[in-house]
């Protein structure tokens, strides 16, 4: 069997190499996406916003009605950080478990729990990615476009027809016309003092970082609000930035070819913010971009 | 650890009972709904359409750049018809298989193929579903609403949100405001001798039964048509039928409360051809019901 992923899998309480284990082929995860998952980045041995992101895994299962273990949760999160020098991503993954054929969830469900650990670089965070806008629109009337769902493809192939045109990721929208966010992360614009986002109704992702800003910024003197915006204010904005645990904040160079302002000094602090409650160094590459 | 779920798996050319096998848990599939799959009805030991079947297999991994072995997945399904006495559900599954960490498909996949077995009862087929309009839409603008896809879970919710109505299934507008679906099957009207039914275009899937009466219909006297519609015209259609690959044939008793006709001849004609092709005595739940 050939086998490639993740370093070490936490799965039923134990860590083992590689991500083999037995597994049940009608589990619904694997054949519905009927499940979710949260990345969690560990610096040093510490998970980041942890208590948020098991409060996020908490709340998805809620809505899916799927039993959820948060101290088994944590606990696989808590285990793989533990398990390894070098700072590492942990993505914890919940599926419902299996059930009779069909779509018809089971009424006693078993959910399957399991993790995963991959090194984790700064080179992967603070870039400044090229956009392109994606023909793919997320699904502002899908619950699973609020969700951190198993369902990700969409997204996958927004990045690959991004990619197909030169970009570095896919600007999405919503089906309602307005920005949603990037194949994975969340979007942001700042417009003097004012910081908006989309609001969830729009077919968005409750980022923990996304969360992170949105409580950090009033006390940066920020006015910080969700709200819908086109394509023709986000254009306007003094700039563009993305979130998400793994890359932490990204802003944005360019969208569909056109370039972008870069390097003001807020994105720089609130980048700093970031960098400091994920417990790194500031980014030398937005401050070096500073006017 | 708990199981549940098909009878028999086909797992790397062999037949097993249960559904277990050792799996990769970093597999996209699993992950991400990086995958695709077709379900097959075997009536005494045949499967039913199963060329048609295996080329939109092909053409939804053609769509993905997911590698294709059609030999195996006909001996799959082959194997597991052939397996056990009985009337059966075959399911096969593939996947991208694993790759890094990330949206990201690798460059160089292998394919996860594996098929599962479970009974099927003619109680399943020619039933007549109460329908509720969901509030979830099918997602025009992704591909992957064309595609049999891993990602089900809008039709699994879209599910339970009419059984929570009082309904049997869903009917699922397509975001841009036209009929799609239902939570599993697709959607035809009848007016008159016109037969319509929704263009893939409108986030639909080219369901096998379906395209088995685009082909038959005009035989049997009747225009036929890919074309968007309204729920208007929904509503003043002589007849509403769904049809999939399990079920068949169902003609719709209501929506949203409203009752509709059943008991049209030309239905009734329809739903022995479907039970012809399957290998199945003319459906009395259908002729008793006609005029």
């Amino acid at each position: 069997l050939w086998t490639r992923g993740s370093d070490l899998l936490w799965h039923q309480g134990k860590i083992s190499p590689g991500s083999e284990a037995p597994f049940n082929l009608a589990d619904r995860g694997l054949l519905l996406a009927d499940g979710l998952f949260e990345t969690v980045l560990v610096i040093q041995g510490q998970p980041v916003l942890l208590s948020e992101h098991l409060d996020r895994f908490g709340r998805g299962c809620s809505r899916l009605s799927i039993d959820f273990d948060r101290t088994m949760a944590e606990r696989a999160i808590l285990d793989l950080a533990a398990a390894k020098a070098g700072d590492a991503i942990v993505r914890a993954t919940i599926t419902r478990g299996t059930g009779a054929r069909g779509l018809q969830p089971p009424l006693d469900a078993h959910p399957v729990l399991f993790a995963t650990r991959a090194d984790w670089t700064k080179a992967l965070a603070f870039t400044s990615p090229r956009l392109s806008v994606s023909s793919i629109r997320r699904n502002a009337t899908s619950p699973l476009s609020r969700l951190k769902s198993l369902s990700y493809m969409d997204n996958v192939l927004a990045l690959i027809e991004a990619q197909g045109k030169g970009a570095d990721d896919a600007l999405m929208l919503s089906t309602t016309g307005s920005v949603a966010c990037s194949s994975a992360a969340n979007v942001f614009i700042l417009e003097g003092r004012r910081l908006a986002t989309p609001p969830p109704e729009e077919g968005v992702l409750d980022g923990i970082m996304r969360g992170f800003i949105l409580a950090a910024a009033p006390s940066m003197g920020l006015d910080v609000s969700e709200e819908p915006f086109g394509t023709d204010r986000l254009m306007g904005a003094d700039a563009i930035f993305l979130t998400n645990s793994v890359r932490l904040m990204m802003p944005v160079a360019a969208v569909d070819g056109i370039e972008l302002p870069l390097g003001s000094a807020t994105v720089a602090r609130l980048a700093a913010a970031i960098a400091a409650v994920a417990g790194l160094e500031p980014s030398t590459r937005i401050t070096a971009s500073m006017p």
